[in-house]
């Protein structure tokens, strides 16, 4: 099992993000728990891959294994009551990498950027360049698993 | 998707089950959702697999994928919360079979059986052999998922 130790942030309407790699991302999930558990299948540029996370808030567990492509297509019908598109760009940030998606189909608009962390020290160590809006750490509603079964953007 | 089609009953204590291929089985669940959707994985004598059902009663969604040995060693560790481990017996059953439980561990002294069947009405037509005890479809407690996280066997 890893742990998780992450910040999430938006990204405001018309700010301009840094270059950095870029993937198109389709998930669903495949079961969510009502304690913030969740079974979710992923295809990142033909990259497939099943992750499992448990518990909530800054630390959460999880466990992952990659899927052959035939895997991830007998599943991913499942899905089907909880999917998100998105693109995703990787963006160098001195030691850390910011992980900015922006969505699509019924959630355009939203953009998001996303800081994964060593430990809790470095996490409330960190200082958010200009371009990050607000933090939403926290939002339920801003959560992936949220956001893959709501009808539109959360108000910012 | 597949839909399952299926009725449980208990074996009762000291009954004699015909024979039939027997298999080792332990599996555990990923995650367990409020609407009795689940994702689980398998290991039946090394054949390792991932189930992801959705729906409650007589009719569930089922869908599922074969794992490699790696992937189910991957995901089993986040099943420790959820686990059951089982002896299978598959015995012929005129046009059907009968999937005898013998259940281990915690769960020492449960036996249960099920038989699925292609439609509705082939299950409503169904007359259970004399070693079945009571049908116990709708018994919320003797679901897997919920023996999953027993502490013991349910009453018969």
């Amino acid at each position: 099992m890893a742990l998780e130790i992450e910040r999430k942030f938006l990204v405001p309407d018309g700010e301009s993000v840094p270059d950095g790699r870029e993937f198109e991302v389709r998930q669903g999930y495949l079961v969510l728990g009502p304690d913030g558990a969740e079974a979710r299948v992923r295809d990142q540029d033909g990259a497939c891959s099943l992750t499992v996370k448990r518990g909530a808030g800054l630390v959460r567990g999880e466990w992952e294994t990659p899927l052959a492509a035939e895997q991830f297509e007998a599943l991913w019908p499942a899905t089907e009551h909880a999917r998100v598109a998105k693109t995703r760009r990787v963006v160098p940030l001195g030691r850390h990498e910011a992980v900015v998606d922006t969505f699509h189909g019924r959630l355009a608009g939203l953009r998001t950027v996303e800081v994964e962390f060593a430990d809790r020290e470095d996490a409330a160590a960190f200082t958010p360049p200009p371009w990050f809006g607000p933090e939403v750490t926290d939002r339920a509603d801003l959560k992936n698993q949220h956001l893959a079964t709501a009808a539109g953007p959360p108000r910012p």
